[in-house]
């Protein structure tokens, strides 16, 4: 029998993880994760949350037996089928759906087909990556605008659909997710475009992770520093003044981990 | 006695509240909030929140006793005395501290003051407010890029400190938050930049709250349909191609609030 608070059935939830943390997710996101018939995952909201998931009711379409990577096409269609069927869907996505999470097109394609669909929205990894390790994306004397992009370019692309001159000219804070290992492109790029080789750049890879580490540097040291700390996708880039808060604050910084510090900052 | 999970004394804890819907208080901010010795908050997260917290244990430093605001200085250094005295304090704001919402000015204060702090992201209304509004702020197709701004511009600074012929050139979203007043200022400034006229603007206010409205139109056409329908603050402007996902998957976002419809779009 349904009670209240349940999902409805023949419903798709598009929800958020957050970054990563368990405690990140909403009340309403870990809620729908309770109740819901199916739950449909890829390895983005990371092992902290898909452990917790009951494997009876979930579905890993982040890969397939084989190893490849479910389509985006089948990901839509699945959506349908078991919603249709009269099951109570979440569709989980890393960070937020609608923040370069495909979940747009997601809800475009279960609109057509007759699916209601319910957004949950979730803490995206471009604010909380900068936040726990000390930057704040804006600030009222040096940041009145933040632009988040992608670093990771979509393969059928011949040139990067980022506009770094306009970025540089526009002059605020630039997030960058998914954009470790082209680095070196964006931050020549940003250089290209006249941004000043001082500009402060962070990279927070994991955040809210137990493995979370970070490194800092400009735009002109910062390769050196990811190298130098070995840090790896999936992570966040934060350029602009902003990032220079992280060493102000740091001492004080409670958020990170307890008892064994993080692998420590590398200032190039 | 103290107990695991519960707040550390002499920490301040900045945590964002997310949009306002309750439920998309992260489970780190209700745990913090049921546990913390004192909460430090305004009106922004809004009522639906506000009004489950413990009165004993609240202070309102959105407004004082006559009327005036709580200066920004005088809750930093609240916030040093709270903690200072041995309590658990959460400094309680409407969905990010870090977007735009002066948490990191008051980080950098208690830094300073050798005070400890931890940051806990809460889910900011940029995203969210679309989000639920059915209008996702990327996009593979048309949105590369998204940009966060504030409307609200700084009493002290003579011109906008916002680019937006810098924003216009970049060409991807803009989310403009607590821009509801300053609306026809920065549609003109986006349209004389060269934007498109045409491009779909949507507003949302209260985005998550019983009373969420939502406002659709163009550059051209968004300030009378604000008038129309009489949006009013708080609200977030969505301006780009993704604004016009809302018409398209309208009548199946389960996002509406049930029952009684909100006011039907206003389309000009």
């Amino acid at each position: 029998m349904s009670e209240p608070g349940d999902p409805k059935p023949g419903t798709v939830y598009l929800v958020g993880s957050g970054p990563g943390d368990p405690e990140l997710l909403t009340v309403k996101a870990k809620r729908l994760l309770e109740r819901a018939d199916v739950v449909l995952h890829d390895r983005l909201p990371g092992p902290a949350i898909i452990d917790q998931l009951p494997a009876d009711r979930c579905e890993d379409v982040g890969k397939r037996a084989g190893g490849d990577r479910t389509s985006q096409p089948e990901i839509n269609e699945r959506l349908v089928e078991l919603a249709s069927a009269g099951n109570s869907v979440v569709r989980l996505k890393g960070g937020d759906s609608f923040v370069f999470g495909r979940g747009g097109e997601e809800a475009e394609y279960l609109a057509a087909r007759d699916v209601p669909f319910e957004v949950v929205p979730g803490v995206t990894s471009a604010t909380a990556a900068p936040a726990v390790a000390g930057i704040p994306i804006t600030h009222r004397d040096h940041a009145s605008s933040v632009s988040l992009v992608t670093g990771h370019e979509d393969p059928d692309k011949e040139e990067s659909a980022v506009d770094w001159e306009a970025l540089a000219a526009l002059g605020g804070t630039i997030v960058v997710l998914m954009g470790v290992s082209r680095l070196p492109d964006y931050t020549d790029a940003l250089l290209e475009a006249g941004a000043d080789p001082e500009t402060p750049v962070a990279l927070v890879e994991r955040a809210t992770w137990p493995e979370q580490r970070v490194a800092t540097g400009t735009l002109e040291t910062i390769v050196a520093a990811r190298d130098e700390v070995g840090i790896e996708p999936p992570a966040v880039t934060v350029v602009g003044e902003v990032a220079a808060t992280r060493d102000r604050v740091l001492e004080y910084l409670a958020n990170e981990p307890d008892g064994e510090p993080v692998e420590p900052d590398t200032e190039v």
